[in-house]
């Protein structure tokens, strides 16, 4: 899809929502509706325009990435010039509940006259664009097996630096070393080393404690790739571990594994997680199994929809989105396993390919 | 100023604007009040009570983390559980308007009974924490010396990198690979690497672009250490300079210079910005200094106070502030120079210590 494209299925959306106008200052997606990648950018839709407001330092760059939108460059705020726009144009004017906060409804209510004050702006409760990011493109997905290809090199690199008593900070600075030498433009998020006892917190960044000489090292990262994130997690481990630690590994892998399995069109959100996280049932281990099973991702790291119990969200081809069932077993030891898994017409394509059987370094 | 201590600061200036409770969402808000670093929490307080409400990813981390609150570890949404006990607790709790977003507000309203609903949330839109996090205790400020050192160190040991030919993304992954091996948690923001044209984007992240034969490169990146986050912006040149590139180093140099003379308590922001913006006016280059002068920063690499025309906020001591004008000639060439200053009780002290006389590689 197009930029222009894409503001089309946008203005699609709205026709559908009854809304002529709409005001997007959701950083990603603006870049998804025009290619701006600036920190400052307010976008307002209409049935025939679409203007891109941004400041200053971002002259010379918008006019470079810029398509299907024009670009001004406001005077002191871009959001207010948008709303500005919108009043000229337009009755009312969407606005994405989600992603605007009390203060900027306060100051694009400011913007705009005393008579628009009151009716210009309506909440968008339903979220539009968070609807239509959560399918990808084929362009988009080119982009994304790209960036999880990458992930798959940088961890291929890194385990020859991983034994016992490296410092998990100098496992991530190798690895991020890694990913940027390959072309990342920077990490997804804080990159996730959790080695030992640290393994049983799930979102343990990596600290300055060092591997133990027998357990478990989680490394969960994502690289960032002409915008698109990539997410992974591997745990693999150093000297011996007991016969336990292998058990809960196996049942990690095959609740992983039947996870990825539920991932076809048509397929409910819980539906994923309960496949996940019934192996786990009957493993017992589900009371350690603390999270959901996984998320969307695209341009953002955490994107719609959720793989939770509850969420009757249908999967589509086009869809990416993570499977990550874990364990946490706190004081002793954590296992997490994470493919990125690209919904196709007839059922599922793994992007991640990196081994899982249990690596022992 | 102890976990406690921040809250009972908060709680002296939730007194001043009548509100007996209040709800902060925003994590870096939660982590300066209770020290909480996970990336899920809700944190209820009232005169006598504070309690932080993560969910059961964070059951280990939280009770390692948290002074000053009772943590809770909430059955499905921690924003939730805390609106349920604000309920119990108070008549009215405030929110930080700047801080929830229109749909957060619905959930919060959902979340309590239909008499609360209507009334028990009342917009805060003095940034009261933010007022609160701008003035730096002493603690913090040993913090944020180390974070700047060790930019300046990271600064150091990248320079015998750059030379003419080298691609920007190299740079800056030996930059972040220095950052990361000499202890930084990650990166405060997308490293900035941008030589020759591109030194005219101000917001150049790096590129695979090679510096050139002659010309200039920017840094500008920032560690995170402690949870605090260094800013500091270098340019440095390879190959020859024009005599006219020289004296546009030596201008922006001198507006730097003038901006951090004019920090010290009693001074407004805008005072700050002018000092160095008359420097580039009198030098015929102010056209091409399109953004404000400096930030606050801390926990988050933008925070109050902003150093801008029209900024009528005094300094005080304990407040660190970054001093950056620079100049951008698109298609020609950019400069940008910039240093953490903390204000002192008679004047202020640079941070950053790299040098910034013209460094030729």
């Amino acid at each position: 899809m197009s930029d222009g494209n894409r503001l089309n299925a946008l203005r699609a959306a709205m026709a559908k929502e009854d809304l002529k106008a709409m005001l997007v200052t959701h950083l990603p997606d603006v870049r998804w509706l025009c290619g701006f990648t600036g920190s400052n950018a307010a976008l307002a839709v209409t049935a025939k325009k679409a203007v891109m407001f941004t400041d200053g330092r971002y002259t010379t760059q918008a006019k470079q990435e810029v398509r299907g939108a024009q670009v001004a460059i406001a005077k002191k705020s871009a959001v207010k010039e948008a709303c500005a726009l919108l009043e000229q144009e337009a009755k009312h004017a969407g606005y994405d509940a989600a992603q605007t906060t009390v203060a900027a409804l306060d100051e694009m209510r400011a913007a705009v006259s005393g008579k628009a004050r009151r009716k210009l702006f309506v909440a968008v409760k339903k979220p539009l664009l968070a609807e239509l990011r959560m399918l990808k493109d084929a362009g988009e997905l080119r982009l994304m097996e790209k960036a999880a290809a990458l992930g798959d090199q940088v961890f291929s690199a890194v385990l020859s630096h991983i034994e016992s008593g490296v410092a998990e900070t100098e496992i991530a600075a190798t690895l991020e070393f890694f990913a940027r030498s390959l072309g990342a433009e920077g990490m997804s998020f804080d990159t996730i080393v959790a080695s030992g006892e640290r393994s049983a917190l799930p979102h343990g960044k990596a600290s300055a404690r060092r591997t133990p000489r027998n357990g478990f090292v989680t490394l969960d990262f994502g690289v960032i790739l002409n915008g698109y994130c990539s997410d992974m997690t591997r745990t693999v481990c150093v000297g011996r571990l007991s016969s336990k630690e292998r058990a809960a590994y196996e049942a990690v892998l095959e609740a992983q594994q039947a996870g990825i399995a539920a991932v076809k069109p048509g397929a409910t959100c819980a539906e994923v997680d309960e496949a996940a996280r019934s192996v786990l049932r009957k493993a017992g281990l589900a009371k350690f199994f603390t999270h959901s099973t996984g998320h969307g991702v695209g341009l953002e790291i955490h994107e719609a929809p959720r793989l939770a119990a509850g969420q009757t969200q249908e999967l589509k081809a086009g869809m990416v989105v993570t499977v990550e069932p874990g364990i946490y077993i706190a004081g002793k030891f954590g296992i997490r396993i994470e493919d990125m898994v690209a919904v196709t017409p007839r059922g599922n394509r793994v992007l991640t390919s990196s081994t899982k059987a249990l690596i022992e370094l």
